[in-house]
Order: structure tokens, then sequence, then C-alpha cells
């Protein structure tokens, strides 16, 4: 028999619906519900909270843009913090940079990781790296308290509700901000301009009134809502196009999907309706 | 009572529902099925056979790329050719620039364009210009037949099913080949790479066996499927980027939404999986 799995989209009145062959996991956290689920079209599909975190086919798409759009463009990323990310498809990508010694990733539920462990090994085995410590803890008390400095801070979160809402707050912000070495880069996932405007629009002025530069990327993900997903990109320093040398992509040459150095360089060049919601163009 | 329209994407197994308040326009024409209805959160939809053709919210990225990409790259274009494109979207971009004198649009289904005059005149009133010439019959003869020459041709087709079909094939290119100018640039609608890659690369492959130059450039169109559509750029002469000069879009100073200098150029920069499919990169 057919199962139909399907995402709604309140904002616009819509639903996405996929076909399944298979319930892998499913189960309720502390924090959220999680299950993974083998669909017909996009591989497996890990969901949380009924809504699509990631799926097989398309989250190369993702992970390659939040991962090595801030460490191409870092003259020298050391340190990583990932906030969020119990999945592991972030830190697979920034462990694809040698001069990354150390990841930090702060996930909140211990049971993403172990669902994904077992059920998506390609992403999360990344945890067992000897460069990561994971601190299955709430990312807003760890940025509070933290002593440890970073080059980059990734804020890879679920959506602003639930679990995910403290990691939308200005008060996180500043705190990331204050971890970041002088030329540190901090990177967030910000939803969607096409069918979230307010939202983009809200957290990009709440990074403006604390980071000296803020710009905003933009990548194809057919599985996250309207598909157009865009990422905060706020700099200490480093300038996304004036201080990044697309010879160190060339020369790393590292085995990608997505991201090349013409998408670094494309991906920063944003719509209308979309730079008048960031302020940017 | 809530109604729900959706449209199948069965190259995926998934389904994308819209919550409608009204049907104003159900007919089978002698070629396809168009209904027009009154959506929650798009604005206005024209359906054809079941396929969302355009929403109110969002026609206006496809619009303004497949016409203003060709016509700011062409160094004076002035008879431009626009097959399909009978809801007048695309006319009416073009019709923005000064330059285009003449523009032969060839549609084989004039109840498009009526429903759209009555249901959607901010697009279809475009067939109203001194400068419009409506052709109500098939492109793939009328491509064969002129005795006409023109700067840029728009390949505004529906999908290659039905009565679509005979704009995706390699004699049809050919004939479009032929009817452009020294200077002359096609441009057509090419789908989906993220879900239909296949198409895209049987697309790419038979305009590389015609012209001299073949580029690619993407959009964010969250209403077809997948929210990554694709266009090709197909030249006897002018290189997209190269010959491109954004002064010409400043002092153009037309009001749009998505188009801009830095998308112009950014729209080209394809991730690494769809220069793979088109041969580029």
């Amino acid at each position: 028999m057919a199962l139909t799995y399907f995402e709604s989209y309140p904002e616009v009145s819509s639903t996405f619906t996929f076909e399944i062959d298979d319930v892998l996991f499913s189960a309720q956290s502390d924090f959220q519900k999680i299950e993974i689920v083998q669909s017909k079209a996009f591989g497996r599909i890990l969901f949380i909270d009924e809504m699509v975190m990631l799926t097989e086919r398309d989250e190369f798409v993702y992970h390659e843009m939040i991962a090595h759009v801030p460490l191409f463009t870092h003259p020298n990323p050391r340190k990583v913090l990932i906030i969020g990310g119990g999945d592991g498809g972030t830190a697979r990508e920034c462990l694809k940079h040698p001069s990354v010694e150390k990841i930090d990733l702060v996930d909140i539920d211990e049971m993403v990781t172990q669902a994904c462990l077992r059920f998506m090994p390609q992403l999360a085995s990344s945890v067992f790296s000897e460069r990561m410590n994971c601190h299955f803890e709430d990312g807003v008390q760890f940025v509070k308290e933290t002593k440890e400095r970073y080059d980059v801070v990734i804020i890879d979160s679920t959506d602003p509700i639930a679990v995910g809402e403290g990691l939308f707050t200005r008060d996180f912000y500043q705190d990331c901000f204050n971890l970041l070495t002088d030329d540190g880069i901090l990177v967030n996932q910000s939803e969607s301009p096409a069918w979230l405007p307010s939202l983009v629009e809200g957290i990009s002025a709440k990074l403006r009134s604390i980071f000296p530069a803020v710009h905003y990327f933009q990548a194809h993900i057919p599985t996250y809502p309207s598909g157009h997903w865009v990422f905060g990109f706020a700099s200490k320093g480093p300038h996304p196009l004036k201080d990044f040398d697309s010879q160190r992509i060339k020369a790393a040459n590292l085995s990608l999907n997505y991201y090349n150095e013409a998408v670094h360089s494309g991906a920063f060049q944003i719509p209308t309706f979309f730079s008048r919601l960031t302020g940017n163009g």
C-alpha cells in the first residue's frame, strides 16, 4: 500500500507530498518528533516535527553551501562552531578543509544524531572524526558560557519555532559575535525570501544591528519551502567576494556537486525583491 | 468550503497543493484544458492541462528573466519572436525595451490569450501594443515558413508533452537558428535540472549541435517543479557576460522585482551537477 507523507506550508496555504516506501525511525525525543522514512524519489528523508530537515537527494546543496562559502572566504579557518546540525551533514563538509583543527558541534537533541548514525551514516559518521567535539546541550546556553573563540560559526538550525526559536534572537546573535575571532564569520540558515519575507527581513535587521557587514547568499533547495533558500553571511572582517580567492577552491579539488568557484560569487547576486528585504543592493 | 487544486510531479512521485477560493475560468480548447483560479496565497493561477503555467505571485521571476537576459545582452534588439507566451507576460517585459520595434507572438491557442485578457489583464493587455503582432497558429510551422528575420527568439513553451512537444525538437531549433540575424540570440525555457536532468541534458545536446555557443542561466521560481528553473541561451554571436553592459540596465531604469545587473551575471554561475548536464563549466 502506498504511504504518503506531507509537509504543510501554512505561509502559502499549500502542502507538498512525498510517496513513502517505509518508515525507518519514528520517535518523540525530549524536544521534538523525529522521523526517518524511505521515500520513492528522494532517498531517505529526515523529518523533525513534520518538517523536512533533509533528503538524501538534495542535502548536498544545503550542506555544501552553508559550509564552503564561509570556509573558502575566511583566510585560515581553524576553529569552527556548528550550532544545530546534529545530522552531521554540515560537519562532514567542514571536515573537508584541512585547515580546520577543531569543530564544536552543539545540538540540543542527541536522538537526531543517533537516528542519523543508524540510517544516514554518510552524514552522521562525521561525528567520529578526531577533530569533532559533540555537545548535546542547548546552543543558546553554550554560546553564553563558552570561553572558546571561533573563526567560523555556522547556525544550522531548524525553523524559528519550538526548539529552534532561541537561535533566531538578537541576544543569541550577539553572543555568537562575541565568541568570533577578529576576522570571524557567522553564517546562518535564513529561510525563504519568497514565502517568508518578513522572517528574512527580521533576521537581517538583527544581524545588521550587531555585525559591521552582512551579506546574503542563496541556493536552490527543492525540498525546502519555495526552493529558494538563503543564508546570512555576517562578518567581522572578510568580504565574501573581495577576500575570496577562487584559486583556493581549485587547489582544494574537493568532490562536490553544487558549490564551485562560480557558484560562490553567483550565489551573492540576489534578486531585487530579496535585496529590498535585507537592505542589500 | 475549501477547494484544493494540485499539480502532480510524477518525476518525483510528489504533488503540490493550492487552496483555491474560486474557479474563474475552465474550458477545453481545441488543444488543451485551460483554467484560471483565484488562490489563497498566489493570486490568480493559470493552469494548462493541470500544470501551473503562472501565478500572479511569482510570474515576474520567469517573465523578467526570459526577456531581459537576452534583450540586455543583444546590442540592439529590434525584432523579437516569441513562440508560445500567449498569456502576454513575456511580451509585456519585451515591450519595456524602446529598441524593440516589432514583436511577433506565435501561440497555437487563442483561448489562452482571451482568458488572460479577461482575468489577467496586467499580463495579456500587452497584446494591444502597436508593436505587437499576434499569430494564433502552430509555432513549428511558423518558423519553417516565415521570411522574417529576428534579433531575439524566445521560446516560452509549455512542457514537452502534448501541444508543446514540437517546441523541443532539433528540427524546430534548427528553423529558429535559420531565422536569427547574424548576432541573434535564442532563449528557451528548459525545465528543471534538479528533477528532470535527462530532459535538460537532451535540450542542451540539441542546441549545442546547432549553435556555436550555448550557455545556461537559472532562476528561483517557487511554483514550478523543484523551484530550480533554467533557460538555454544559444547565441550566434553575443556572449551573455562578456558582451553585456551593466550600465545599460542602470540607464534603462526599469521597474523590476527580480532581474538586475547583479542577477544577470549571477544567474549564469551554475552548480556543478547542472553544468555536468549541459557540458558547461
